[in-house]
This record gives C-alpha cells, sequence and structure tokens, in this order.
C-alpha cells in the first residue's frame, strides 16, 4: 500500500543486495517512518522481539528470512546445520505465543534435506521464504476480493453513499505483507472507486487502531476518522455503522473468534443494532483442533505497564508518561472471544463461510483431514 | 471520604471563613492533590469551566455557593440585584450542558423575595446553598444504602467471597459531594466489612475511571484494579464481574439511562452473561418529560483532542502528549443510551425500581405530576 505516495511492503529484500532484509519500523510508527535493514538472524529476532515487525502474517515472513539470514551467515563444516537448528530454536523463542512463526520455521527446517551444500541450502531456504511471502501476499489479496462483494452490495443499497465500515485493532497491511485481512476488502474497494469511511477504534490500551491503522489507512487516502473504543455502540445505534470487519488471531472450527480485547463488545453491539460483523482471516489462524473458544482459548495477560503508562510525541520527541495515579493496580488481557452466534461470516482466502462448524469444516475439509 | 487518612468533602466551607468555598481541584488528580480556595464567584465559574469541579452534584453545590459568594461581594444601592441576576447567568453559562446547575441557580433565584437586605439575603442564600449540599449529601447516602443491600445478597450468595463490582467512568464521592453514586453502595459495603473489589473501567478518552475513581477508591482504602475499557466482557464471560453499577447523566421516564460512552457496551456485555447492572442515579437526574432516550438525548460531541492528546506525568511533571499520527482526524461523543431492557434496576434515594414507566412513575409520582 501507499507510503507518502509511494508503495510499499512491510518487509521486502533489499533490491540492490539479496542478504538484506528491509522492514518498516513499526515500533515508531505513526510518529516517525523508519526503514530498517536486517543482516543477520539476530537483527530479526531483536525485530521480533522489540515489535519493529508484529502481525502472525509478517512475524512468520521475518521468521522464514531470519533462516535465510541464518545460512547466509553459515561457516562451512560439520557444524553449519546444528548452528542453523539453534538459530531456528532462538527465531522460534523470540516470540512464543506467534503460534505461526514455530509453524513457518519448522515447515522451512523440515523441507531441509540431509545432504546439501550450503549454496544450495542458501538458494533453497530464499525460495522457501519467497514463497512464504507469496503465499502470504496471494491470502491477503484473495480476502481483499472476497471481502469487497460485501461492501459492493452495501454501496449498491446505499445507492452509492459511503459505506461506514469499523474496524478494531491493526488486522492492516503492516500485520501482513500488503492488504492486510480486515483491511483487505476496504483497501480494495477504494481503489476500486467504490466510497468507503472506516471508523477506527483506538484499540486500548496498546493504541494499535490509533496508532497504526489510522497512520496505514491515512497515507493510503482512505478516510477515516479515529473513535475511542467506547464509541461504537453509539454510532452502531444511530446508523452510522454499516458493516464490522476485524481480523481473528485464532479461530475453533465452530467459528469462535479470538481477537483483540473488546472485539467481543463490538459484536454485541453490532448484534444488537442488526450489523453485519465479519472476521477476516487467513485458514492459518483457524485452529481446527479446538470448538469451544470461550473454554479452550487461554487469554495473554500482558504486561499492566500497557494500561498505567503510554507512549506519544511532544515537541518532536518520543515520551512515555504515566496516567494513572502512582502505584494503581492495573490488569492488562490481551484477547477475548467472540461466540460464534455474533459471527454474520468469516472471509478467507477461499470465500466467505459461516461461523459454524458445518460451513468451516465444508470449506476446509482437505486441511482438516490432512 | 477518606484522602490520606483524613475525612473530605468535594466542596466545604472553610472552618474558620464562612466566605471562603474550598474544593478539591480535580483537574491535577490524581497527579497532585491540592486544596484550593475560592473566595468570589467569578472563582467558582473558572472552577467550573476549567474542571476543576465537576460532576453533576458538585457543580450545582458550587453554583448555589457561587449565588452566595456574589451576595457577599454585592455593593449596597439600586443595583445590587440586577448585579446578582447577571452572575447568575454567568454562572449557569459556565457549563451549559450541565442542566441541574442552571436549574440550582433558577431555584435559589426564584426563593429571593422582591425586598430585603443584603445581610438577610446573605443569610438566606447561604442556607438555600447549605441545604442544597445537605440534599445532594442524603441523597447519596441513601442511595449507597439501597444498592447496599444488593451487594450484601450476592455476597451472601457467594459465601462471604469478595464481590466483583465493576463500574465505567466516575460516579464517585468526587463527582458528588461524598460517597458518590454508583460509588455509594461500594463504600457502605467496603465500610460495613463487606469484602468488595472494584474492576475500574479507565474510561477513554477523559480517563475518569483510571484518574478519578482508581484514586477515589485508592486512598478510601477499597480494593480496585484498572482495566481498558475493551476488558469487561471477558471479565463477564469468565465470572470475574458479579455485578455492573454506573451512574447516569440524564434517565428517560421509561428508564433509558444516558452515561459516559461506552456504558451501552457493558451494559451489553452484562445481559449477554446474566450479570446484573445496575445505574445509581438521584431523582433530580430523571428526565421525566422524556421516554425515548436514543431517539430523544441529544448526544454532546466533545473536543477530538481528549482523543488525540492526552495528559500524564514524567519527572513530577504534568505534561500532555500526542498519541495519534499528526493530523489525523478523530470524533468524540461524550455519552451513549442504555436501553432500557438492559438495566437490571435503577438505585435511587428513594429505592431501587425497575427501568421501565410504570415502575419509575409509581417511585415518583409526586416529582412528575408537579
Amino acid at each position: 500500500m501507499r507510503v507518502e505516495g509511494k508503495e510499499y511492503r512491510s518487509i521486502w529484500i533489499h533490491p540492490n543486495n539479496k542478504n538484506v532484509v528491509r522492514i518498516i519500523n513499526q515500533a515508531v510508527l505513526p510518529f516517525r517512518f523508519e526503514i530498517k535493514d536486517l543482516t543477520t538472524p539476530e537483527d530479526i529476532i531483536d525485530a521480533i522481539k522489540n515489535m519493529l515487525v508484529r502481525g502472525a502474517p509478517l512475524i512468520g515472513a521475518a521468521g522464514a528470512l531470519g533462516i535465510y539470514l541464518a545460512v547466509v551467515k553459515l561457516h562451512p563444516g560439520n557444524h553449519a546445520m546444528a548452528t542453523l537448528r539453534t538459530v531456528a530454536n532462538n527465531l522460534k523463542e523470540s516470540r512464543p505465543t506467534a503460534v505461526n512463526l514455530s509453524f513457518v520455521i519448522d515447515q522451512i527446517m523440515n523441507k531441509i534435506p540431509e545432504n546439501t551444500t550450503l549454496e544450495e541450502l542458501k538458494e533453497l531456504t530464499y525460495r522457501l521464504a519467497c514463497e512464504r511471502i507469496e503465499m502470504e501476499l496471494e491470502f491477503s489479496r484473495k480476502i481483499g476480493e472476497h471481502g469487497l462483494d460485501i461492501i459492493k452490495e452495501i454501496n449498491k443499497k446505499k445507492g452509492g453513499k459511503p459505506v461506514n465500515i469499523l474496524t478494531h485493532c491493526n488486522a492492516g497491511w503492516l500485520a501482513c505483507i500488503d492488504y492486510g485481512t480486515a483491511t483487505s476488502p476496504i483497501y480494495m474497494a477504494h481503489d476500486n472507486g467504490i466510497n468507503v469511511h472506516v471508523w477506527v477504534d483506538e484499540t486500548r490500551p496498546r493504541n494499535q487502531g490509533s496508532k497504526l491503522t489510522a497512520w496505514e489507512l491515512g497515507q493510503h487516502g482512505v478516510p477515516y476518522t479515529i473513535i475511542a473504543d467506547n464509541a461504537g455502540g453509539h454510532l452502531m445505534q444511530h446508523g452510522m455503522v454499516d458493516l464490522v470487519i476485524v481480523g481473528s488471531d485464532r479461530t475453533t472450527r465452530k467459528g469462535d473468534v479470538a481477537n483483540k480485547i473488546g472485539t467481543y463488545l463490538k459484536a454485541l453491539a453490532a448484534h444488537d443494532n442488526n450489523i453485519p460483523f465479519y472476521v477476516a482471516l487467513p485458514s492459518s489462524s483457524f485452529d481446527f483442533t479446538i470448538t469451544d473458544g470461550i473454554n479452550e482459548i487461554p487469554i495473554e495477560k500482558r504486561s499492566s505497564r500497557e494500561i498505567t503508562h503510554i507512549e506519544g510525541i511532544k515537541d518532536d520527541n518520543i515520551i512515555e508518561i504515566e496516567i494513572v495515579p502512582g502505584n494503581a493496580k492495573a490488569v492488562n488481557y490481551g484477547f477475548d472471544v467472540t461466540p460464534a452466534k455474533y459471527v454474520t461470516g468469516i472471509i478467507t482466502e477461499r470465500g466467505i463461510c459461516n461461523a459454524d462448524e458445518v460451513s468451516i469444516t465444508e470449506m476446509f475439509s482437505d486441511i482438516i483431514n490432512k
């Protein structure tokens, strides 16, 4: 998507040097637009740990490129493979809760043959990383195409008037390679000349909505308005929201959706006001091994400092301030689960399915039965 | 309630000088505890305008004392009453949306007889202001007593285990003279030795929950935990909330409740999880002239700066930082309306009634028919 008028992805290979990975440093967004060169697997690990890159698809891609960079740095000899395995484990541990990261790294490591030259290994891991990136990209693009139909229909019903879409957190192109998941249908609609306007939940406590989603929509030229997370219900009561689209961190085979804390409240309000509530996700975000999201998905508690302190900008300096009484106690649950009954549909790279076991099983039977 | 171990009210007359009004400067809470002396009606107007005092009951009390201070400063002569009327209007305009402020001032002004000496006027306005304060205090105390029964019952059902109460915004003693509305039953329970724990919604965008409610609960010794506004639904899904109590800015005669933006979302989550959702309010917060809250209560849009910027403390300095992309668009609705069907009951100074026209009319027929 566009930044300062130019097309970008969230991660890419340096055009003049295959051994340099470039990323947008998301830790300083939206206050600075900074491109960072990563040349070692340790650089990738730091970038993941310090959230310079975040979002399951992007972390997966970074992990894959981390393996490639590790191979580039390998010294020939008996210990090469052992060294690579150590690096692979370190990469996986850079974000233990990111199932996708482990999955991608294991997948690549399992494809490495017993006897191979370093040169072959370099080529292989480069190709696998690029394939991973292209696959994620294709998934996002397909999600956009399928979701676009929903927006088109609402736009038609409204006689061409702007379609107001509410989203929570950042399931945007910054979290993916490009397009995003929840935002992909929005970018497609905008680029196809359909009038859309996005209500961006600021998404406390990390504010990924007001910091990242607002930034990326604004840079691409999509009209948006930041709102407090508290405001969505009021907007829905007054006909100011036509559609809700959110992403998902993990979705069960019966359609319960774990996503950023607060998603459930928006689903309830959408349900109460007869507003369609869609979840956009690549098939890799399904966890087909579980059914009951509320009882089976463990919810990560994050640092309470994310609630008690906040980062922002003053006089061009990025600073952190405390926003609660000294020694105040706070607790910070990262995600919640929206029961399937409040989900109108799930937008995947294969199409849109209902949030129920029959519909999901039908669409993904080949993966489930593998 | 207690601050630093001493009992305070949010507004009081200086013990050594009847002509000095003292307040807690709420604009610098929770970062500084500062008591301010107000000696002129202009001081009162500034305090209201700059939110050193806030909350309907407290603003009403401040307005009443503002009339008294105006009388103290009056010069004898033909223009005295005209001057007083001008000050009364200025006081009313210091917060135009606060219906209570206008009401209290009109009530006092209407009780002033045609011919009176300045000395009599001074005595009269002092007495009326004190009566107003005592009345608000009594209303809060009564709300606490009635609400206490609800907490006691839940505590009994739980075999004495702590009762977890979620509240939104600050309907605390800082907004009233003492006790508060939503917090009054909580303080009563705590002071009666019943184990309570309060989930304090931070309440974006002004953060009155994390800044004021957390501060006042902490100072009085009531256990609490600050949460993001997004977290309540998750807590309710997992049995971590026994009861929700919020305040109200305006409630219709059929029980629709206007309160701080986001209240509606918590009511939906409470409903979805079979958790009692109570609204605590003095009868003066009813607007018996309207029925349909969603269509009849205009919702104030406040400055978007409350969303794009935030105040906090760093190195003992109170500073404001920007927390969104430069030039980001934001919109800030101050309140929302919770439909009566999601309200379990309304706790008033007269007792608890159902949120429906029959029950409300029955309890307040004398006021409605006046």
